[in-house]
């Protein structure tokens, strides 16, 4: 197989294993199981791995952990949302 | 900075964030709120990273994917004991 193409199924697969958690948060309209400090430090290391793929210049990298740092973002701002009402 | 370094870097941070969440559950022996599916579907993906990893040659891809597929095979054994439990 294509290592790029085996790549994009990773990605796309590990993309998709997130997608529950911020449906069940944005659907219960509650976070407050997820620590904000955490999605952080998330967040700052998916945006080094997309660093890291732009100097390696593989697309699978680049694209499923800016999938990923999306997705974060997306929940931080939940968590604040949410946590604010709470 | 040298290219593995920051991969290392990345791989370490988004390690680092997945630990609070298997403290949490071992610490609580609760594990309800965790998709038993969700982490079968995540723990593929990260095998194909690993893989993906092993193929491009990419250490920092290796290292934290094989670490991430440890974390997420622990807490689904986690789940399926603490889910017998209740």
């Amino acid at each position: 197989m294509d290592i790029e193409v085996l790549g994009l199924v990773a990605g796309g697969i590990t993309s998709v294993a997130m997608m529950p958690q911020l449906i069940k948060v944005i659907k219960e309209k509650n976070a407050e199981d997820i620590s904000v400090v955490m999605l952080l430090v998330l967040i700052t290391g998916l945006s080094l791995w997309v660093w890291y793929g732009i100097l390696q210049n593989e697309l699978p990298i680049i694209l499923s952990n800016s999938f990923s740092v999306l997705v974060n973002i997306t929940l931080l701002i939940c968590c604040m949302m949410f946590k604010k009402k709470s």
